[in-house]
């Protein structure tokens, strides 16, 4: 068996020539590749049309291992890529009983027991190839191996729609690469906050140049400051050489790390409060709710979460909070005391364990040389009293907002863990 | 001067090839080649290797009119996009005085004064190429006009980080393609809510499949309805065809149509809201803040927007919001009551013209088949009353938040037109 050394993704889809949907399915792909350890040197999209799909894969199949496809799977005419795929490899496209069954077995589930003829386009699969059940839709993917101009290629077919692929992906397509790569890696993935990615980097540069075994990388991720230690191992049992690189990454910066590991900002918070069997409570006003929805988009929020309070208006911020008048007029809503009063009024109200206040100029306007666009003030009040801390974030409103609430989290968790 | 008729999109960078970003860009600068009616039958993304740039600019030139290329402006050495067309267009790089100027200008307007070395290299740039201003960063891009194997091509380099890179095609791109192009487009975009796409596209199915000019098509965008009316022009005189297509859209489907343009629904209730000087409120259980949250994303929201309370727990409901034990206990807090209850309560707390109830199961938990997953009631209170509405969403619980707060905001909306 050869090693897979190379990738390269092609995405086929008419949507994605348009612009009518952005291609995250490449970027999914593009890291689960990295993650394996096998080098992705090429992206490519095309569209459903045979002669172009034809084009591209033989350019593709000239200059890499390993040929991940994704989209066109479906029922309808337009949908060619097994078709394109099964001719390019010189395979015949059989029917293939068990993906009839599964597609048959699939509408039942839906209540539906009339299959239209189209649906059966999805069992005629390249004979010979290894067929990969789809446990989120009708479209069975394939893997084919065959030889171009004398050269074992590889090409893997993935249904487009998210769902089905990163299903079928985890539970066919990464086991077969991973018997398929010889070196194994393993990951540990750092996250932090109350850093910048640049100092971040400045404190570790020693570390991420040295780029021996472990290697160590910052690994960007949307407002996030994340870095990755990756070990290349022989085997499943080589001594775990991360952890003390991560011992290294701690001493330097400790203070900054809230997770090694999968999980953001807001389950981490919400993970610590149903352990500790507490409830938290938030006071926004120029996040203006984005801080309760983020923690209330994961599902069983309500283990934690009571409410909160949207003081966009300062007469919300009397009224509902019991903000006093004289520091709105004296000190004014952007105020380390506006922040206390707001987080002491709101665990009054919700009666919760924690609450969390945040108050800033998230611009575009509104700003002032006192007190730019991107200040924000932050407080928690728990039972020991209440805690501020002053944020100056950057960038857009959009950022400035999102930066405003993972802040006020830490400051939940930091409360939690002290 | 030739038409383009055709562009390739070609995007530039080790961070796409490791999906530590998602490739906006080729999506965004698609969807702009869409709208000038050029056609654009691929996608490439490489990354900063000399070799393998050359490679992708070679297959790119033998297959279409236009290649636009995004990223590897930057000043660093892993930065070789500019050297890489210009030797592949067979051009030198020259010191171009203008953007040596414009860098320094643009580090002394960040109170830098000590411009480095590596800076200076972005204002090397090809020997008659057309230079474009970047006024969002320091890296120009390049117009190159160049005879590929006796055929014309024409090189577009950009900017990599999306600001600078929008901001530079609505500046220079736009314009020069649309000089270059025959056909003149005109378009219009109509948003639809409160009806499936599907159901939205089989009403219109005739209009749909006659595709004669102008013509009409689904027009893809995330959890929203949205359709495009295209009319082909020889003039920007040609007489507007895509009126009577858009009367006949709204004789089918004018109940569900909320804009014909560019707003998306928060825009166009906070318009509303601003145009009759109306304030509105938001009382939020299964959005937990979201519709607060996107209302209040919006620059200036402070004019119309004065709070919201997140009442995700029941106890919360009572207290802040008022809502009876009785419904709670009676009907529960996924009922029609709890939700006028809720919206009656909170247009009492926050005095607003508007107050606008979320009460809901987002899921995945927490469903039964009375109340299955995805039910939500929605109700409005106003100077004349309060009214309700029931949906039943679908999809997981992000798009049932999401579809949700959408809803409820169009509720807002009809209120201000009745």
């Amino acid at each position: 068996m050869n090693e897979i050394r190379s990738a390269e993704i092609l995405c086929v889809g008419t949507e994605l020539l348009l612009g009518q949907i952005v291609n995250t399915n490449a970027a999914w792909l593009a890291r689960e590749m990295s993650l394996l350890g096998i080098y992705s040197f090429y992206q490519t999209v095309v569209g459903d049309n045979p002669e172009r799909l034809a084009s591209v894969l033989e350019i593709a199949a000239g200059r890499t291992d390993l040929i991940m496809m994704t989209g066109g799977l479906g029922p309808t005419q337009d949908d060619l890529t097994m078709a394109s795929a099964a001719t390019f490899a010189g395979r015949r496209l059989v029917l293939h009983e068990p993906s009839k069954a599964a597609i048959q077995e699939y509408f039942h589930s839906l209540g539906r027991h009339q299959v239209t003829g189209s649906n059966w386009k999805q069992a005629l699969l390249p004979e010979g190839a290894l067929i990969l059940e789809n446990h989120n839709g009708t479209a069975p993917g394939a893997i084919i191996e065959f030889l171009h101009h004398g050269r074992p290629v590889i090409l893997i077919l993935l249904p487009g729609p998210p769902s089905e692929m990163q299903l079928m992906f985890a539970e066919s397509v990464r086991p077969y690469l991973q018997q398929r790569t010889l070196k194994k890696l393993r990951h540990r993935f750092i996250h932090m906050i109350g850093i910048g990615e640049s100092a971040a980097e400045e404190a570790l540069i020693d570390l991420i140049s040295a780029q021996q075994n472990p290697t160590l990388a910052p690994y960007a991720s949307e407002g996030e400051v994340m870095f990755r230690i990756t070990q290349s191992c022989a085997t499943d049992f080589d001594p775990d050489l991360t952890e003390a690189v991560l011992a290294e990454v701690r001493c330097r910066l400790g203070d900054f790390i809230y997770e090694v590991g999968p999980r953001g900002m807001p389950e981490v918070l919400s993970d610590l409060l149903v352990a500790q069997k507490k409830t938290i409570s938030f006071a926004e006003s120029c996040t203006g709710g984005l801080a309760a929805a983020m923690i209330t988009d994961l599902p069983g929020a309500s283990k934690i979460f009571k409410g909160g309070i949207v003081a966009y208006d300062n007469q919300v911020k009397q009224d509902q909070l019991h903000v006093s008048a004289a520091t709105l007029r004296e000190q004014g809503a952007v105020s380390e005391a506006c922040s206390i009063e707001m987080a002491a009024g709101c665990r009054h109200v919700f009666n919760t364990d924690l609450a969390v206040a945040i108050t800033g100029i998230a611009g575009p306007c509104g700003g002032s040389s006192e007190k730019p666009v991107g200040l924000v003030w932050l407080a928690i009040c728990d039972s020991h009293g209440c805690r501020s801390q002053k944020l100056q974030a950057g960038g857009n409103r959009s950022r400035i907002r999102r930066v405003a609430a993972l802040y006020a989290m830490d400051l939940a968790r930091r409360s939690l863990l002290s």
